[in-house]
């Protein structure tokens, strides 16, 4: 049995089969070198079923870029391909074009614009445009889609559930249940968008985040198998992590023995001179236990202690137990601000697959060529207006309004400049006739997103620490309308076009229809 | 901006925190090399919504394999944990831990036995016994569940999918959907459930298939951004690929360009003695467009072209095409057989996620310690009894019936054995009094499906080839019962426990309860 190579499926051969038969055509026919820009975005908010997203978070670029970096052709590569054989068992790459692959199939000849990881974007606005040989853009398709399109989802669902959490510390628990090596991505997308921590150690350390976690059920079984209780589990814990003391309650009745034995447990500790950091509830009613729980820990002198929450908590239900500790709490005598403030998510399998929606949409489309120099607009038609889309070089402007909150991205030419303008047109971007008009007055900023990160192969964006990514996250998220971040048929944020990309764009259109 | 070590993030480290804390806890007492047993088995059946799996197939026990070999901690990983602060400042992790971790924290001492790969597998049966030193057991829990849970996920979607498509070519299109890296274990697992192929090159060559593709509607449309159009994209296509020219003829209108231009194209292949692959088809009423290409291409003296179908197909999509297809291509003058006889379905997204259930709820439970040689059960007591694990070492047994047919898994425990018995009893795992009876004359074979993989870290396995789990695969969905494979509200599998082992456990129970 051989071994899988990982080293080969994780390298430049990380794409679709048809990139590389289409890159040969294009060698073929001598096109393979020619310039041609890429837009990517994506076209749809997830919709999660019962609920949906009125934002993304971005998220995977600077693992791209690490990818663009690594990943070239090696002799195994080339080696692979050249055993691949049509029907008729004859070769299907010719040498001349493994040859190239080899010696001049790299991104060191791609120029890349990007919207930075951490901020929020909206559907049809392109996140990054890609341009360089058309056959090496060609074959990035496939692994900048599956980059970005995972940590984009991922780090979105984690915003919504910061959200719904109304910004108490989230913890990425769901390693156990992500998709394989696509944790780690997941971990960090997570991060990106809200979580706080995560429990995979792995991903945590290289990104110089402290791993976190509590114990789990079987710490107590192992102590009841060994003929102890769940108590002298707790009291090892306790022993052990005097300063970072969280137990779990649930193993064996939450109420009756889980709570009761962590009390003793804390008050032990109090006495050593120990402050208990608080319990986790992974069953039952978790609102209906937290306000029991924060009862039963206020009563024996523990106001402080946290009350981590999980088992499948997703956005909806997060929402639904706080909003649940806010009406009852009182009838138990427990403030439920108070609560709410001791409370900590736990968020696993519907955080790391982004439960309800497990992929978004991204895509990647042709805008133009170069044609001696400059850039030429190309279109795609298509029957429905909305999947055509908007040709040649861009740039998306995001337009905040006089409380400095976002009010639409306004998606222009490339040679557009929107500073020191009187009034701003956003035309709808599918309908004729239907736009809105912004005066000066009307804005406090406008603010380009796109930036040129890659500059012919050459990285000339220095890359943002991920603190930073997190802190841009909460910026933009906190300069969203509330209507955009309802969690359940959220309001639409405008995505526009300029008077300049609209006259355009129709004027293709209708230059094609005509031939 | 420090690059992601991705080598520390899916080293040993690719575990959940909790594990190292729990793993120091059992160090401090002195229990971390205590041997004990861990079953690892999933709950409960995929249920997609509106429809539901009867059965799973495994899959990734090869990959945690090597994973087991290969990994140990290493200086970096042990300064990772070292860095690893509490509340207070101090360190989480003490030296000596951490040495014994470096030195002697490996999965050497790990004895499993395991269902192979590509065996058909049912709820709440052992799928894999783990025993060895209680911490590294415990550390081991995360990649386990990680690795397992998404294979036999994806393995089960792609059987689902073959199934529907009733044994139709299958190939697996979703990388640019796929969760990153997950990418290439998805990849493995679609291969193994069903999909013949996949476009993921990479993963495909490793795994010594040659990966497939068509071509993409952006080939095209580089065409028309030229200034040329569908018909000379066509062309260019089939001289570069006369034997294996299969064309996508949606870019521009299917029935009116795509198609008209694609038989244009093949009878120019033709005269050049080349034999035409036939079309793609990925937009639109996939069941009325494949009928009516058939009946042009039919007519064009091209009966024997492949018209491959794609677009967010899942298994109930293809089901319903293909029914469809039964009723109404005859209105057309096409046989529907013929028809569906020249299908080759291309499944991405929903494939690659598992739509509609994207994480498998496989558990892992300690049910037996050592003490002194022998191996004790030990039972974690549970509110539901579905909750309760079968204590103790196991053996997995799968009954056929007359007719070859699989009728029953029996858990037994681990020293029954069930050959040479004149009847068996299948109690029913959760309900006292409930069982069914097998006489010798109803049974045609009785086959244990746990198999000593290793001993002592030693692989004792002999890994079959990707081929060889391909057919298990088929040979155990064909000896499957058609309703439970139905994809709707399919019968539910007998999954039983000997009158042994039912009598352990209730034993087990009753003396916890009195306690």
């Amino acid at each position: 049995m051989k071994k899988f190579d990982h080293v080969t499926a994780e390298g430049i051969l990380f794409t679709d089969f048809y990139q590389l038969t289409m890159a040969q055509l294009y060698f073929r026919n001598g096109i393979h070198e020619r310039p041609a820009q890429f837009d990517h975005f994506f076209r749809n908010y997830p919709d999660y079923g019962m609920h949906q997203a009125g934002y993304c978070i971005n998220a995977g670029l600077e693992w791209l870029l690490a990818r663009m970096k690594e990943t070239r052709f090696r002799d195994t590569d080339i080696q692979h391909l050249r055993n691949q054989t049509g029907r008729s068992g004859k070769r299907l790459f010719g040498d001349d074009f493994l040859d190239w692959l080899l010696k001049s199939c790299t991104f060191d000849g791609i120029s890349m614009r990007s919207v930075p990881e951490g901020r929020v974007i909206h559907a049809n606005c392109p996140l990054n445009t890609v341009q360089g040989p058309l056959a090496v853009a060609q074959i990035l398709e496939t692994p900048l889609l599956n980059y970005l399109n995972f940590q984009i989802l991922i780090a979105t669902k984690s915003a919504r559930i910061k959200e719904a959490a109304r910004g108490r510390p989230v913890i990425e628990f769901g390693m156990r249940r992500a998709q394989e090596r696509g944790a780690n991505a997941g971990a960090r997308a997570a991060l990106i968008g809200g979580a706080d921590f995560s429990s995979n150690v792995g991903a945590s350390c290289a990104l110089g985040f402290p791993p976190r976690g509590t114990h789990a059920h079987s710490m107590v079984q192992t102590f009841m198998a060994m003929g102890e209780d769940e108590l002298s589990a707790f009291r090892a814990y306790a022993d052990l992590y005097p300063d970072d003391c969280l137990l779990l309650v649930d193993t064996v009745n939450t109420l009756e023995s889980g709570i009761p034995n962590a009390i003793k447990v804390f008050e032990e500790l109090k006495h050593r001179a120990h402050e208990p950091v608080g319990i986790r509830l992974d069953s039952g009613d978790l609102a209906y236990l937290s306000i029991q729980a924060a009862k039963m820990l206020n009563k024996a002198g523990f106001p402080d202690t946290v009350i981590v929450l999980s088992n499948q908590l997703d956005e909806i239900v997060i929402w639904q137990i706080i909003s649940q500790i806010e009406e009852e709490a009182s009838k138990y005598e427990v403030d439920p601000e108070s609560l709410i403030n001791r409370l900590i998510i736990g968020a696993g399998t519907r955080l790391i697959t982004s439960h309800g929606y497990p992929a978004l949409d991204g895509v990647y489309k042709m805008t133009a060529l170069n044609v001696k120099g400059d850039w030429v607009p190309s279109i795609k038609i298509s029957e429905s207006a909305s999947k055509i889309p908007s040709p040649g070089t861009k740039q998306v402007w995001r337009i905040y309004d006089k409380r400095g909150r976002a009010t639409a991205d306004l998606i222009s030419t490339g040679d557009e400049t929107l500073k020191n303008i009187s009034s701003l047109v956003l035309h709808h971007p599918i309908e004729e006739g239907v736009f809105r008009v912004l005066n000066q007055d009307d804005i406090s900023e406008i603010e380009p997103l796109l930036v040129q990160v890659m500059k012919d192969g050459d990285q000339v964006y220095k890359l943002p620490s991920i603190d930073e990514i997190r802190r841009r996250r909460k910026d933009d998220t906190d300069r969203l309308d509330p209507g955009v971040k309802r969690l359940i048929s959220p309001h639409r944020y405008h995505v526009s076009l300029s008077q300049k990309l609209w006259d355009l764009k129709q004027e293709m259109v209708a230059k094609i229809k005509k031939e």
